[in-house]
């Protein structure tokens, strides 16, 4: 099994290759590419433990020069800490511009990682090699980097399109079922913002809380036809100037949810879930969509075994004030992503508070 | 008196003006570039109170909504810390997407504002406002933005090019004398290597070492010809991979003279003066240029009363190591910028450290 998907951009096209066992061909990929001979691989120390051999291994064999720089997991340390370690470790390396960082690792490496590329001498190439779920079908596709700030997600970043996506279902072996689901959050979303099939493909899945319940034919499937509808609207609006938007299905409240529970309690596909949850109950209330595609929704995010209520302790005027930090702000309105049926969605932002109260006290 | 001079991109053209009291008609020039509302001015506490007032006068009355974050002057304070201090002031201020940062100042605030600008929210608009002849003639132009790491220059950055740029000549009245001999550095290296005439309009000038004896005419024409050289180089090679690299012309031994004295003791301007010197005099010996024309050179940059020798104390090892850590090293090699003559340049690689050491010697 193999899929190749290219991610089309005016600048410079990429390309995702899915196939179990991807770990071990990356060096031959990243030869093709003519990158210069210094490649830094940026992971954490679980995950490097698991793959890091074997990655600099192929890598060496590929004839480039190669270092690590590990950094301590989890979003809490997706800061400009951590950032300034990723520098100091390319100054050590001496990388040229020429230079390659390699991200292997979940959302957080992956987008600390793309940011320092971004910045180090004004940008250099960057290679994703994703090892969780939520990175592979979303974080690592599209060129969005960033670190957070103090009082906001993602607010320090840059838009830096990776040269290469290898992502190796494999990995998903040594993933904490947890994450697992995360990033099943993100495949759901899809599935209702973009691809109806996608969307019953799940439903015919007896279970899809852990990875050894989903048969290794329909992950694929799920990895191909998730990064094959990233890659599509990456493809079509890279800065989010209009269609990307809709990526963004769950987020709006979802993004707050994490930012108040300090990124810890709840993780990003946990929020997202209970994100999708309050935007379809949005926009059922909106008589945008109807209540059976909502309960669809709601049926598969409870299949996933990902929460659909707020986190007890968590008062919904913070939500509402936390909202207007949001990126997705636009001259103090907060936009929503709203879905119409099950595969298409619409942005809008006229959602008003006291809706969003209404809906929130539904879901506590 | 009244220049405007394209700068023309692929993705977004921007205009530079050159007018005396530009300053009081920022806001109506802005305002036809259809901002969003909200405008965050950065600058330093001696460029603000000389200017800040009739600024934030010209923007209010357009109609904008403006704050003012006031940063430490020099270079010594181009750091992540600086930058931190911007975004806790755009998040005060909740800057939206379509928010702008104002640059008033030079160039550390341009390049500081400038990578801000390009990090938050993964990229909102900003608009320069130089205030020094260095960062009107160089650093405003042409998107290059960034921080410097503590072991080198402007390691971290980003290209992120103005939406519009408006020099008013008359602010160099309060500019010291030595900031405007720094900025004649630059001025003469667009002489050197892409302007014979305007080489030939600088020999012509009395004196160049203080803004009072260059006449008003004069002024406005060094200003418009170098932009116009700047603008014509960034658009033919936005990101530096040919063309763009010659602009680099004293700057590879000016880099590392600026880096080993801390960035003290020696300012940019200073520091290019000597590396032109040097760069000069390599070209020579390698049989690029003539001696007269770098006795031509040397003149200039004499009557701008810039330093032609290396500072005293300065290690002519450490300063062949110090290349080595430069952005302009490709493969290991120090890429040199070498005049051929008066108004061309070429680039070359195959400067040997012992050449090197041999002109070193002769500034010390």
């Amino acid at each position: 099994m193999k899929s190749v998907i290219t991610v089309e951009l005016p600048q410079q096209s990429y390309e995702i290759t899915i196939a179990p066992g991807a770990v071990d061909d990356l060096g031959s990929w990243m030869n093709r590419l003519c990158l210069g001979q210094k490649v830094l691989v940026v992971s954490n120390p679980m995950i490097f433990r698991h793959y890091g051999q074997r990655l600099m291994d192929t890598l060496t064999e590929a004839g480039f020069e190669v270092n690590s720089c590990i950094l301590p997991a989890g979003e809490r340390y997706k800061t400009p800490m951590s950032l300034q370690k990723i520098y100091d470790a390319a100054l050590v390396q001496r990388l040229e511009r020429s230079s390659t960082l390699v991200a292997l690792g979940g959302g957080v490496i992956g987008d600390m990682t793309g940011f320092a590329a971004a910045t180090w001498l004004r940008g250099i190439a960057v290679v994703q090699v994703p090892t969780s779920l939520l990175a592979m079908v979303d974080a690592a596709i599209g060129g969005k980097t960033g670190v957070n700030h103090p009082h906001g997600k993602n607010l320090i970043g840059a838009f830096h399109q990776p040269r290469l996506v290898v992502i190796d279902p494999q990995v998903l072996k040594t993933l904490p079922a947890r994450e697992f689901r995360a990033g099943m959050a993100e495949v759901i979303k899809y599935g209702v913002i973009w691809d109806a099939a996608l969307f019953a493909q799940l439903e015919s899945s007896p279970r899809l809380d852990q990875r050894r319940y989903v048969r290794e034919s329909l992950l694929q499937e799920i990895l191909t036809r998730s990064c094959e509808a990233k890659a599509h609207v990456v493809s079509q609006d890279e800065k989010e100037s209009g269609l990307r938007a809709i990526l963004n299905y769950g987020h709006t409240i979802g993004h707050a949810v994490e930012s108040l529970t300090g990124y810890r309690g709840v993780n990003h596909g946990e929020a997202v879930g209970i994100g999708m949850v309050a935007a379809g109950a949005i926009a059922v209330e909106m008589q945008l969509w109807s209540q059976g595609d909502h309960q669809r929704q709601l049926a598969l995010i409870q299949k996933a075994r990902l929460p659909t209520q707020l986190p007890p302790g968590l008062d919904r005027g913070e939500i509402v004030a936390a909202l207007q930090t949001d990126k997705k702000v636009a001259a103090g309105r907060v936009r929503f992503v709203l879905p119409t049926q099950i595969g298409t969605a619409t942005v809008t932002d006229q959602v008003g508070s006291a809706l969003i109260h209404k809906v929130l006290a539904t879901l506590q």
